[in-house]
């Protein structure tokens, strides 16, 4: 493996509800926080409304310039669940019933009523595609090649990703180490662009808060070598208590 | 005002910090929601990294195709702040230093340790920008035509709402009523679907859950129009109870 490659992944989460604000949205972080464990960064992430030509589009730009393509949302039964058929276009594939989907909905709902033409309509994936586990509802996640198209419900998802882990080719995770401390980012501006310069192969990140009437912030270093981490947290550590501020070895 | 025109909004959240995983976005509902009662929809959002390049192409791509456009976060003094820099880039102007971003940050910084190079990056704007009041923290957000520039931090992006409020021409809000019902949204699918198409303007969306060992769904009726609104929700209502489901005239 080649752990010098960084490996790419982008989200598209489908849904009205989302961008209406009736619904906050939890799978960007969690996906976020599980690609980075598999060794693939989630490079870029798109919110777009219940409508085809839009997800098409989506579809063709992300999974050409990544590795990987997830989407989630829009795989239920009703009419506003188009997720399938659209990538189905923009694969430039039909749609087709899987029969091992279909079996496991005849199994799920055997004793919950049969499976009725809407429930069959979760048994329905673009051509060539397999299937990702659901121990939750039955319905199961489909993956298309480099395209995985998971449930919008986010405990749902988060089987899905749980049945799709170390199954995907990564490289070395992104790491972080997060130095907080009790000073106001502007204060140290200059002293964290040079730190960063100093230290090839760590990125700092700086993240300012309010609290209990004092300004701080947390700085966050990140890196796929864990002894250059080390090494810019203790330089950035060393920094800022020459300056008299209390720093802290974790995020406050 | 011609209220059957449909003003659409983009919105990029700015910040590697989102894409890890490591903070969770609050601004996607929160702009959504603020978005509607504007008479603006939020039509699409990314999620971009700390990347100039990906910033300004996703600038010039959304901007292009909605009314309005909004970015939130990379607005600090720090050297991981770029979106004034790649929005004047996306712009095709320089960045320049606002007398007023200038002289508010001068009387904000007064007590606070005095205004440093540093700070001062916080009154860099693109050419032509004016700004947008921050009542918390002096820096202003930035306003450039129909780009809106704001503070990724959740409570000083809420402040800068509140002072565009009202400012920005729209339509009529899209209006929702909610019909929850204990049922599996498969089992009415076509109730639906059949329901949205007898009732032109309105969008049905099925929010399905699962609670206390039992599955319901909530069912989203979005119109521009209130008495459409009312008539489609009413017969939907009706109809579910004459299948003997329990309904309520609220989301469950």
């Amino acid at each position: 493996m080649d752990s010098s490659r960084i490996w790419t992944a982008a989200l598209i989460v489908i849904g009205d509800e989302i961008l209406s604000g009736r619904t906050a949205d939890k799978n960007v972080q969690q996906i976020g926080l599980w690609l980075n464990l598999q060794g693939i960064r989630l490079a870029e992430v798109r919110v777009v409304p219940d409508v085809t030509a839009v997800i098409v589009e989506a579809v063709q730009a992300l999974s050409a310039r990544n590795d990987y393509l997830f989407t989630t949302g829009g795989i239920g039964p009703t009419h506003d669940d188009i997720t399938v058929d659209a990538i189905a276009e923009a694969l430039g594939v039909p749609v087709v019933v899987h029969p091992d989907a279909r079996a496991i909905l005849e199994r799920y709902y055997e004793t919950r009523g049969g499976l009725t033409d809407a429930r069959l309509r979760m048994a329905r994936v673009p051509e060539g595609a397999t299937l990702i586990e659901n121990r939750m509802s039955g319905a199961p996640g489909i993956r298309h090649g480099r395209i995985h198209i998971l449930a919008g419900v986010p405990h749902i998802t988060a089987m899905m990703l749980e049945a799709l882990s170390g199954t995907l080719e990564g490289g070395a995770p992104l790491l972080s180490r997060t130095v907080g401390a009790w000073v106001a980012e502007s204060e140290v501006a200059e002293l964290l662009q040079h730190t960063e310069k100093a230290h090839p192969g760590c990125q700092i990140g700086s993240y300012p808060f309010f609290r209990d009437g004092r300004v701080g912030a947390n700085f966050v270093i990140r890196s796929v070598d864990a002894d250059r981490l080390d090494a810019c947290a203790g330089d950035l550590t060393a920094a800022l208590e020459a300056l008299g501020i209390t720093v802290a070895a974790d995020a406050i």
